[in-house]
């Protein structure tokens, strides 16, 4: 490949403003949100819109150059970090960022790839309705990294994942050319799903330049409550009830044990711990309900006495406003941070079924403190979806660095093992990038793992999407 | 190929009982629901379960036998009946019909794809469970069949087609290995979506054999509304405030034009014209609600005195209870049944943007209008989805036979124009089988069938499974 005549190509289609290849301009595309992976790139390339997208991609294929495509960068699994050969190029989609329409009619709204989710949000809220993927880096991340990685969050227990949230999509495949499946429709049956074959794909098939998406009418009210529960156990029985009596309202599920509310009381003291007594497990719980605000709290206070009488339940705070709602959820939201402030930890992005949850936990736990003896568990996260963050921290008094650098690998090897033998997988919400690609291969079986790779080589033959990443070299 | 080699080896495998080739027992299977199509076979194979299945799918390819997988044969598109040649064998997935699992907590249920729909639906109903989809051919249909086409039905709205109530799927590929993807996970990015391809591909992909699906709470009543109005403009304004008052609670939103009332009320006359007056336009509301009927019927009648009020609706009928409620959904199930009492119509299963419906519906009646002069428009269907079952009916007087002669192929043709202009789908919930394979590919993008070729290649590069179905040869 002649890098010269690449690269003035690049420069004829894009302008030179929007080619970067100082090391200064380049460096925050190289180096991913957790710092794990640091690459380096032939050049940084910003295209201003879908058409100049495909171009640029028919450019790369012509000059065999691989790319990597970069939304917010946002990531937690290296999918959008380039290798350290420098022979790849970083495509960002920050520039195409119009929200293209609204149509509150037809409850969907369509965004170009590097629209932050948040300004997705606003758009739905501006046109009184609700977008409702929701995660803790909204502000950064962008619709079409969501979508790449098919992102989860909070409120999956009833809108489901990002993929779920997605009537259709803009892709420039791996040749250049653009497919304009912007469909807005709820049921379409003409031929193979390829809209969901892009989603979580992570830019190895095409690249997501646009997409059309689901919207919700905005609930009258969204309100919390903060259970105290003696297992794992009580929690499921406390979700069987909650989608019980409240069916489709209940949209938030989410468990903490008295560690990490502890943790977070201990690293933000304004944040005290929430119940009189000490509980070995909480569970926050969110219902939306587009009656009022009164009909929320008195389902909600219904709903956790039914519980208490049945004892599931042994201690409760129901919000009593909209601001104490925010407040349970701020609690919940602080785990991960008050984590950071302790240092380094190994962290899981998990799933089991939601039945296997108590079964995963009594399994595992006793695993890791025989690898690791006297490692404190941070287990939190989405119980409605049988999704856990299931973290571990150094034990008191050990340094952090050294305890990652000690137990990281065996632990986690057994953690994924445990996911394993529980029919889960090791990777719930996040994806695979570059940091779980071998481990979740070793898992698949070769049946699925053959099924990958003759999508890959029927879409990419030349394998210059973001290679590398999704799937073993 | 030696038809006598490979016949034995197929006795060999499945035992002579299920080799089925005497022309009286392989009739059934040769011909489609709404006798299309009629085709031929060189024999009908009944395998016991998923791994003879597969050992069946390796020796249909080592002797290059093409394959048509079927389920309940209720199909409406022709993808179950064989071609012409008598070359191709019929695989029948009836005797798979064991549901695997029910796991309450889980809210899933493991069911093999043989097992007829309502099967589905009352083992969940007997773990307290609800399995949504809903469609007319539930008592013979397979869950095989409706993953296989992705099936629609009455409860999209909520719940969503049959893709959005899989979680994980059981498939023997072309080349005759078992993909165990059963997974049960609400959760789960690791790697391409495998499951979503082969839902909907009309078993032209591989063959599904047993799937995990989702359940949901049982609603503790479901009560029903009918509204009249005076335009389809009307209804989509009263779908916005059902949906902005009642939210996740509204889980049906059928639209009947007073022609399609009238129809049944000539047909069945037990069944009388709803309403005092007469109105240009009806829509049935369908309330699930997890409290109770009171609430349930509490928040109707608060929703269509808003409407009235806003002069959103003219007239309307809550249900006083359950067998009332019942009585609504019979009344719009009985259209396609009073059509079908009348004789032979024009069909089309067509699905718009919802904002469009009225757009759509202005845009076309004309256009039918000039090209069959006193064709009567039997319009009706799921406007919640945008999905309308438009119809078209001979004039008065007019032999039904002569006019499907006569008019269906310039007024189908027109119809699809017109749906394609307001970026709608010319199958909503049928699938393409070979109905309506050719029209399809002249409406989709040369890239969009560029991919599709090329999915269908990499998967199954020797093209025997179902061949000449949704993809032209």
């Amino acid at each position: 490949m002649n890098n010269t005549a690449f690269l003035t190509a690049c420069i004829d289609l894009l302008g030179r403003d929007h080619v970067l290849h100082d090391d200064a301009d380049v460096a925050p595309y190289l180096i991913d949100q957790r710092k794990r992976y640091v690459g380096r790139a032939l050049a940084v390339l910003r295209p201003a819109d879908a058409m100049q997208t495909a171009a640029l991609v028919r450019l790369c294929a012509t000059h065999g150059v691989s790319m990597v495509p970069q939304g917010g960068n946002t990531g937690l699994a290296g999918g959008a970090t380039p290798d350290a050969s420098g022979r790849q190029v970083v495509i960002s989609l920050r520039r195409l960022d119009r929200i293209r329409q609204v149509d509150a009619d037809n409850m969907t709204l369509t965004a170009e790839a590097g629209c932050l989710l948040a300004n997705v949000q606003a758009a739905a809220t501006a046109a009184q309705r609700l977008f409702p993927l929701s995660l803790a880096a909204e502000g950064s991340c962008t619709i079409g990294g969501n979508l790449a990685t098919n992102a989860g969050g909070t409120a999956v227990l009833h809108y489901g994942n990002a993929r779920e949230l997605c009537l259709g999509l803009e892709v420039v495949t791996p040749q250049g050319e653009l497919w304009d499946g912007l469909r807005g429709l709820r049921k379409d049956n003409t031929g193979y799903d390829l809209r969901d074959l892009f989603i979580g794909a992570e830019g190895t098939l095409g690249l997501i330049t646009a997409a059309t998406l689901k919207l919700y009418a905005q609930p009258a009210a969204r309100m919390t409550a903060l259970a105290a529960l003696e297992s794992p156990a009580q929690a499921l029985a406390l979700l069987n009830l909650a989608q019980s009596m409240a069916g489709p309202l209940l949209t938030g599920f989410e468990l903490m044990s008295d560690f990490c509310l502890r943790l977070v009381a201990q690293v933000f003291p304004q944040q005290r711990y929430p119940f009189a007594e000490t509980h070995p497990q909480a569970v926050l719980l969110e219902l939306s309900d587009n009656e009022s605000e009164a009909h929320a709290r008195d389902l909600l206070e219904r709903l956790l006495t039914a519980a208490i009488e049945r004892g599931i339940v042994r201690d409760a705070v129901v919000a009593a406003s909209l601001a104490q709602s925010n407040a349970l959820w701020h609690l919940r939201e602080s785990i991960p941070l008050a984590q950071s402030a302790t240092g380094l930890n190994i962290k899981h992005d998990i799933a089991v079924p939601v039945s296997q949850v108590p079964a995963f936990l009594a399994a595992t736990d006793p695993i890791v403190q025989m690898i690791a003896p006297g490692a404190r568990m941070v287990t939190f996260g989405h119980l409605g979806d049988g999704n856990l963050h299931y973290n571990v921290m150094a034990p008191d008094g050990v340094d952090p660095a050294t305890f990652l650098r000690d137990f990281q690998t065996p632990v986690t090897s057994a953690v994924h093992d445990s996911v394993h033998a529980h029919r889960g997988t090791i990777s719930a919400e996040h994806g695979l990038g570059q940091l779980k690609r071998d481990a979740s291969a070793h898992y698949k079986s070769p049946v699925e793992l053959a099924l990958m790779r003759q999508l890959k080589a029927a879409f990419d033959p030349l394998g210059l999407m973001n290679p590398g990443k999704v799937l073993p070299d």
